[in-house]
């Protein structure tokens, strides 16, 4: 069996940064966006779309009439949203199957709960997330911190109810991890570098 | 400045005994029930008492009538506690003074923050703590597993109000660790081993 290891983390944690870099150490496929890319291949819908539904829990998209009335356009969201997981879930099992790899976010540890992946978890305070979203920010992108702050919730909120919403676990709990890591205030390439050390 | 380890642990999570192999692995002192007995020596308390005392908040140790009327018995035994804590920070200054080390509970990341120690927290899931709990108890202290199961949850709320007590922190709460082990079906010599690569 291949050894995976899932990475899921907060935004502005630089989680992503640490899966890309741990899987670059130890010599192993990394997916990320790519999974977005090959899902709005199969499905012939737009990365953006797939993006938008897959940080947020289905019923956040379509109206609250759904259920009491007849709505079709509803019914077509519902169904879209639904296959988009689908695809998503049958994908991460091809690429598991195929060879050792790092999996950022997308529920992995939950789809791929057969190989046993190894769950780690990157989180941070609240201050040192801002700092790493202003430094990565584009002059266009700028926020102040405040904004910042209520931006990187609202994306925390979006995942933590799209991943209840699937798995029937609370995002985050450490319960559901084998490894939490804090990043406050840490290099995340040297933190790869030291994590890659376990796992070899 | 001494490199400190510091692990929390839940009741039964295997967190002492990861901490006492570590410190051996890294061969640097091991600090947990000594501490107990320094404090014992310098207040002239009893061993059993001060364990008693520091794993429960204070004022769960004195009648309710304190602070409405005078009564000389609370208040002494409210001294009392205030002074074990005193004396324990003290000695873990000292120690921490000293050398590298582990120190195992006894709010010693909060005690010891000047000196930015690592902050471990050990955890596993119930049924795997129950287990481990079956496993090391003699033929007298056996327990059913459902009694078992309560007894670990009030050692746990034990630890967690005494914790919140002194540090204004939540006891396990990812936040105030740089790393949550997650402990369930996993062999702690190994563990141990593994991290003490990270720690070298």
């Amino acid at each position: 069996m291949n050894r995976i290891i899932t990475i899921g983390r907060e935004f502005g944690s630089g989680g992503r940064e640490f899966g890309r870099r741990l899987a670059e150490e130890l010599h192993i496929e990394y997916y990320d966006r790519e999974i977005i890319t090959e899902v709005a291949k199969r499905t012939k819908l737009t990365e953006e779309y797939i993006h938008m539904v897959t940080e947020q829990r289905p019923h956040a998209l379509f109206p609250i009439t759904v259920g009491r009335s007849i709505n079709l356009m509803a019914d077509q969201s519902f169904y879209m949203v639904q296959s988009v997981y689908a695809e998503q879930s049958r994908i991460l099992r091809e690429l598991a199957e195929k060879s050792d790899c790092v999996v950022v976010g997308r529920c992995a540890d939950y789809i791929l709960r057969d190989w046993e992946p190894f769950r780690v978890f990157v989180y941070a305070e609240m201050e040192s997330r801002i700092r790493r979203c202003q430094e990565r920010s584009t002059a266009e992108e700028k926020l102040s911190d405040k904004d910042m702050r209520r931006s990187i919730q609202d994306v925390d909120r979006s995942r933590a109810k799209y991943y209840s919403f699937y798995t029937g676990q609370k995002w985050g709990d450490k319960e559901y991890y084998d490894l939490c890591i804090n990043t406050t205030n840490r290099d995340i390439k040297e933190l790869a570098a030291w994590f890659a050390r376990l796992m070899r």
